[in-house]
């Protein structure tokens, strides 16, 4: 019975290995898909809580240094009146990268907004994540988001975040 | 050997219903995913068949009631019309949201249409969903869908649906 | 116990087969989702690594016949000044479908440019994706896009992908 067992032990194991994957994958594209409906909503609480406490959004228009300033941007006039205008932060499926406890993520996305003649893109931008698990869950450390307008560094934190790399 | 059998099964129940989780979400993305291509390839019968049959539709500009008015919908005039001249439903990434036998998601679309001056973007929508565990599997009882041009209902929409709320 | 070791052993190779499916559609999704940052960071060997090394990209501006000429559009002047003035190719969620050892995915995609006027949608497009598993994993085998302006083989290629058929 001993190889049975140790057949069936190591078996269980494999699968909880391989299903922890796809689970802490699950969770940091569930994280991901979350940024877009929330900013839009004006979910100041719930946005912020993507990130850890302490993380950072550098985006080129900002740097959102914690969650307060995350909060802030968020509740902020000028936010505010993109969503009264109407707005959509469409972010693209991610790809993810996990090791161990940290992970890398990498997305495109597009600020579409609305005016007097109808809709229109303002931004298409490269967007580079870094997470990492904590007793709460995964969270988001440092995202970096770049417009897409030509400058170096756009294209570069695309390439590193589709290879698992920093930036 | 009665604790190892424990151990085992209880191991086994556990890996059970976590995969049992993942594939529930990952039919309700798989399903959500085939709105757009499908919707765009005029395939009505393939439209309609991602909602129960008595199933809604519930958008700004129409309010569709089961499978009848989804399908007419698809082979109306109007949408052949999008399709002649070229259009795209673009969804993202639907975020998802299981509770037993009832889900939500949420996700933007943008609809891109083709004209004499090359594409524009048309809409960007809000869209909320409520999806019931059936026998046939995941289908959409109630889709909730509002033009995000300043209207408060879309950003409440966004805001709920990623929480994993109703409408 | 035989009766206790063989239910055992058949929950693990049910759990086993379950998983290997979750795996599969998870591979072909990321793969899917490196397409876009990969090309818009120039990075042409990666691109070229989503293919088999005779892999085909038949898309309706230009037929790419293996490695070497998709390496050769990523590094030719042309995509290098789309990336030079600021582009993002942006792929919508695939919707995939397993068969044994191949697999379809379908999704849209948008080409958004930057220019003197700000951002536009260049190109809308549908994608249709045959993969194959290799021993080095997952690779598309043959991807074949059209530009959603109306001709009739975009709506047909998105609804071919969409139930998991050939084009």
């Amino acid at each position: 019975m001993s190889t049975d067992a140790d057949t069936t032990t190591d078996r269980l194991a494999a699968l909880e290995r391989r299903l922890q994957a796809l689970e802490d994958e699950r969770e940091i594209t569930h994280l991901v898909a979350g940024y877009g409906p929330l900013v839009d909503a004006g979910a100041a609480e719930d946005v912020a809580a993507l990130w850890t406490e302490d993380g950072v959004y550098d985006v080129d228009e900002a740097f959102l240094d914690g969650g307060d300033a995350i909060r802030a941007m968020v509740t902020s006039s000028g936010h505010q009146k993109w969503i009264e205008r109407g707005c959509a932060h469409v972010l693209g499926p991610a790809r993810v990268t996990v090791d161990g406890d940290e992970a890398v993520a990498v997305c495109h996305s597009l600020m579409v907004v609305h005016g007097e003649q109808g809709f229109r893109v303002r931004r298409a931008t490269a967007n580079h994540f870094q997470l990492r698990r904590t007793p709460a869950g995964w969270r988001v450390t440092t995202r970096t988001s770049r417009v897409l307008d030509g400058r170096p560094e756009s294209p570069a934190l695309l390439g590193a975040g589709a290879r698992g790399e920093r930036p």
